[in-house]
């Protein structure tokens, strides 16, 4: 115990700073480490091919020996998405709320991983791991099971707000536990680290209530099927659907794999209370009348194959047309807009009434505002802040209102994935960093695709590629038959045999007017005269630079 | 003359409906033609590789000898970008207010196109071509110049607003000509063709003086220099923003290459007032106080090389940092959301307080509200309502509010390019349609790249290509030499050389086994093997699914 006098208490992020997306934090003292969130981020746009994106984890994996736990804060993909690859490499117990660690367990399950500890915690209930007390606190947010946690450390309590919104008048669910979040900050906060996706929005997130209003009046005035997309976690929205409906004498039907999974994991945990016989499958729905038909499905992103894009692409059995009122109840995340806005075109076009966030009061965002974030800083007054989950706008906008609520800059720590904040009884600084970054994962290959591969696929994909291939006689260097070429990408083939015909001779003049020794260099050379010549005639016929391949086939002859 | 008491008037869309982008509409009528706006749209990020997308002109084409004019309502690229792909099909003259035409020869010179008949029309005029009549009427846009059309046919008088919004406090500009709409209101309008991009938005699209208060505010309290991103042609904001800096004694450096064009060509012809010595060159900037300057620069939609984008990743002379005000004056045009992000997360990085969208009042749009749209039905009362310039999503909302304000169902059309709507004195009606749709550009070649080569480079930039090449004895049909791999944008070939070993192999044993006649079928059938083998293996190896070419190269020996 004599170590905890002098040791430094670490704050290290590994993901989810600078980005919203693959959140894990590292909380380290001594001999001792837990893990907050292990979270997967969706590929950039320039991230061609990827599947995800994982944290680096080769921190935790150096330091296993002091890994007591993962905690989890709650169920989205980018707090739980990378633990079957973090459970690969390291082995911890995971704790986590029961509806946190349905969907866990659902998704461990996916990746064949069947022997993870999973402990089940309660909001108010607390844990010792090592010199860590972790005690969960209730929060509002748009997933069920959703807490923050309230670390004791040998110096002082450290609280991490997970994803969180204020709402006194939650559906089917409690008011964020403000007393307990007071008593912290009675008792002294040492740090703060909290949520800043919804920094850079003025006053008050409203509450999940306030949509209820939009659904009454939606399906007061329907007269045909009422269609309504939304995401399969947020069972809050799903319960207020299915209330409407019954209320409005319509059954309900769920569409779309994650929609049908986790609405039968969140009826069975009871976080979701569906009436009897208000449920129906979709070949029943037939002997119904529409006006008496409500849909929930997946799709509110515009994901292609996803319930909501293949009705609006009338590539479901549910056909959406003329009469049907489509309530996309969700925004669009950053880089799904131009998807989300071609399924509601579609469902126009197909004579659908479509209602969606521009028109009507159809969402409320998970995350605090500015005004819930001030509560915050009065209620825990902290010593040190951090601000965490947002990108780099977002945390510096964070970090200014922490300013505003009295906190002294040189205390405040803009921090990004790596960064290691060393607290000591006297200080804190940030010294330092651990190796992190992204790990692509692509297919089966998790970081085997990286800036060279991505480099390829970004060339490919402007102009596609252009390959020459050259049979030399590997005896004599003449060549030893035609040359071929293969392009893809690059032009329409059929209307440009000319092209090709071309370059084709002119390959051929280069390499037999060399006689190219059986060594490196003359074939190099050659390589290079091939690809400089046709790569400026491609230059002047099409304005366009694929990738130019020449490769020397040496025939043993 | 007999014929025009028989002939029907044509409206037809050849591109705007369905979209915003490459506006182009086609009023028809016995002999006569003119063709309203001729614009490009920038490609999907599905067209990869595509630089611009301009409208099919067949129609147009096949009918040159009726074409009496282009009239263009203003200078966008979505209503100019495709004249000089136009004037290279087919000649006609083109009419357009001052600031519209001066950007149209600055297009025209850069394709070399020198000839144009180019006939400046002010606010207010009219000019007969064939049986039509036009007049240009003033409206406020984002843009200088901008004007709706009233078009009196044979028929009746068609009126097509343009881009436009109402406003009564322009900045350095007259409002819209409410007064003349109400003059062709009085007497009868056959037909409305009406802006939808903010069909979805309620109220009013407040004044562009309205930001003038967040930039007296920004410039009061601002200590370092400012410097705000903004589009080059919105002249309005720019004399703003000049109008603020020279109160405030601040010199203006204008950064970006259509900037500088811009707003040479603007001051030129008075639409932007430079007040004496308060423009300076970067070079000069070093000899003010910081305090003392203010950058007008491109950027606002986070372009790569543009001006905002390479002073936010430290590539410009001008090195923005700590103690910098960056304004950001315009909002992401959907598709650019992410771009537009990552800039202000990086001018947050190097310490510069950036004031954007989301945090203040620094921009407006320049479209109509249902507000304003319903002043125009109000002002105009048409027979027949065509909403243009929208998504479907648009076009239908607008079409629904057509019908709020009291025009017939029967009376709406809600048309894609390349339909026809017919009006006779009797009915309108949609009557088949023409040819139509999007072509693109890509460096030299307009049209020579489709469907198969968009789905080709869709494919190489998911994961690659994977080419083996098998040389044979084209006499024996025997292998002539090792099979040889290239492959690009698959995986890290360093780490993989185990893989592509086990291909090469297997690749060998498919072709040694077998011997290959001279003739297509055997051949086809050796390339068929080795395309599933390998795509198995790489399969299975990987979850991958590269373009596998294999090409067989014949030998002559």
């Amino acid at each position: 115990m004599a170590a905890k006098q002098t040791a430094k208490l670490k704050i290290i992020p590994l993901g989810g700073l600078g980005e919203i997306g693959k959140n894990m934090t590292v909380l380290e003292y001594g001999n001792d480490m837990i893990v907050i969130d292990c979270g997967l981020a969706f590929p950039d746009e320039d991230m061609l091919g990827v599947d995800m994106v994982i944290p680096d984890m080769t921190y935790i994996e150096a330091n296993r020996d002091k890994l007591r736990a993962f905690i989890i804060t709650h169920g989205h993909e980018d707090h739980i998405g990378s633990l079957p690859f973090a459970l690969q490499r390291v082995s911890a117990p995971i704790y986590g709320t029961r509806f946190t660690l349905a969907l866990i367990e659902h998704k461990l399950e996916e990746y064949g991983i069947i022997n993870a500890e999973l402990n089940c915690m309660a909001s108010g209930d607390s844990v010792q791991l090592g010199c860590f007390g972790v005690e969960f606190i209730k929060v509002n947010h748009s997933i069920a099971g959703a807490v923050a946690l309230a670390v004791t450390t040998p110096l002082g309590v450290v609280i991490h707000t997970g994803d969180f919104k204020v709402d006194y008048t939650p559906v089917n669910d409690e008011p964020i536990d403000i007393n307990r979040f007071a008593a912290y900050g009675a008792n002294g906060v040492l740090a703060l680290l909290m949520d800043s996706t919804n920094a850079e929005a003025e006053g008050s997130t409203p509450s999940e209530k306030e949509i209820g209003k939009t659904f009454e009046k939606v399906f007061s005035e329907a007269q045909g099927r009422i269609i309504v997309a939304s995401f399969a976690s947020n069972v809050y929205r799903i319960q207020q659907v299915v209330d409407t409906a019954v209320r409005h004498n319509r059954v309900v039907c769920f569409q779309g794999r994650s929609m049908v999974n986790i609405v039968g994991i969140a009826s069975e945990l009871g976080y979701l209370n569906l009436p009897e016989n208000c449920v129906v499958e979709l070949e029943q729905l037939r002997s119904y009348e529409n006006s008496k038909v409500c849909v929930l499905t997946t799709g509110s992103q515009g994901e292609s194959m996803s319930g909501l894009f293949r009705m609006a692409n009338a590539n479901h059995r549910l056909s959406v047309g003329k009469g049907d009122t489509v309530i996309i109840s969700a925004s669009a995340i950053p880089g799904n807009e131009r998807s989300v806005g071609r399924v509601i075109n579609r469902l126009f076009q197909r004579g659908a009434n479509v209602i969606y966030d521009r028109l009507a009061d159809v969402h409320v965002s998970g995350h605090a505002r500015r005004q819930e974030l001030r509560m915050m800083f009065n209620l825990l007054k902290p010593k040190y802040f951090i601000p965490v989950h947002g990108e780099t706008r977002h945390l510096y906008r964070h970090a200014g209102l922490a300013g505003q609520m009295g906190i002294d800059e040189g205390r405040i720590f803009v921090m990004y994935n790596g960064n290691v904040l060393e607290i000591s009884q006297k200080e804190a600084k940030i010294s330092g960093g651990v190796s992190s970054g992204s790990l692509l994962v692509d297919g089966l290959g998790v970081g085997d695709v990286g800036a060279s591969v991505l480099r390829e696929r970004r060339l490919l994909s402007q102009a596609g590629i252009f390959s020459v291939m050259i049979p030399l006689n590997s005896t004599t260097g003449e060549l030893a038959g035609t040359p071929e070429i293969v392009t893809k990408g690059f032009i329409y083939l059929n209307d440009s045999q000319e092209l090709i015909d071309e370059v084709r001779s002119q390959v051929y003049a280069i390499a037999s007017e060399r006689v190219v020794k059986p060594n490196k260099e003359d074939r190099q050379e050659l390589i290079a005269a091939v690809k400089s010549s046709v790569k400026q005639l491609l230059m002047e016929r099409t304005r366009r630079t694929p990738i130019i391949i020449p490769v020397v086939l040496e025939i043993d002859i």
